[in-house]
């Protein structure tokens, strides 16, 4: 971009965070950082006692993968999980940690090579699961991965993975889904036809 | 779920963002808040003056359109923006900020006949085009909506849309993100190597 562009999104009270956070990712490729999007709420890793699950993300994780107190604790809490999962690259920081030797595992198709360098055994799929190691490919498989990983503390079905339009889906999903947004469209309807019939009497808009 | 899961994603300097927050949409559908994720670096939106793009992400819409302040403040920047979008049912809300009229639009499948109701007309597309305004379909098009849109405001050559993985990718765009990532690769691997190699010197991991 020659000049910066200025882009805001209006992000509201029951905003869907992907609606935002994708095209932001995309359009701003931003690490955490004190401008642009920041986290809040965060604890601090050491603070955390235990979990049932730890997912490290990916990103440019060289100085991740030589951070030793980050190492340590990633360490300390996938010992103690009971899943130990990654998307993209976090599976490099897993390798340092020292708990994928062994095992199978995803990663970016181009950082993939290096997880061998960590006894790791690297597998092109989208999701690749190996005992409780489950992990996603690249930054857009974060979503399936996360949908296996859900369907697995859930008990629920196998997600239907290839079900994401109406004119793909099987039609048994289909009809479950519309049967569970039956009752969310009503009030939608009624709110846009309130807010067409107050704007058709007030000054054009 | 039954009993409270614990999720641990740790989230470094560096970390790419969708990584984190792509699986955390899906195992925790969760609305700006007090709770859970929320984001910092806020500006209020009365406070923006104008901007190129205007984003309005989806979600739980019913009360944002109702926000007369929320929906006023997207109006004024929106008759302002050089580029006025939309993810998801966020352009339920353009719409009722009554700037989509006679416009094409895309919306999440289920919300998408609502769009007519604001003289919207609905368009089945992943991405849609219509002039200035450009809107993206459900959640997982907001990635593809915004390299649309990152090509529009940079001049680059129209986003290799279907290039996602390197066995589809056509084989230049694949050489030359290829070339890009071959600079990248080799700190990766001398950080991965080292640390392995410390571990064997070390007590085993």
């Amino acid at each position: 971009m020659t000049a910066p562009i200025t882009i805001v999104f209006p992000v509201f009270p029951g905003v869907t965070q992907l609606d935002f956070t994708g095209p932001y990712q995309v359009l701003v490729r931003t690490p955490v950082s004190s401008s642009g999007l920041t986290f809040s709420e965060l604890a601090r890793l050491e603070d955390v006692e235990r979990c049932d699950v730890i997912c490290v993300p990916g990103g440019n994780v060289v100085e991740a993968m030589l951070n030793k107190p980050l190492v340590a604790n990633i360490r300390r809490l996938a010992l103690g999980a009971r899943y130990v999962t990654s998307v993209c690259t976090g599976s490099l920081i897993l390798g340092a940690a020292g708990v994928l030797h062994g095992k199978r595992s995803a990663c970016h198709w181009a950082y993939r090579d290096l997880l061998p360098i960590f006894g790791a055994i690297p597998d092109p799929a989208r999701v690749v699961r190996d005992g409780n190691f489950i992990s996603g490919g690249g930054v857009t498989a974060g979503i399936d991965f996360a949908l296996t990983l859900a369907a697995e503390l859930t008990d629920a079905p196998a997600p239907p993975l290839e079900a994401g339009r109406p004119d793909i889906a099987p039609g048994e999903v289909l009809s479950r889904v519309q049967e569970r947004y039956a009752g969310m469209l009503a009030p939608h309807r009624a709110v846009a036809e309130q807010i067409a019939a107050a704007n058709r009497r007030d000054t054009p808009l």
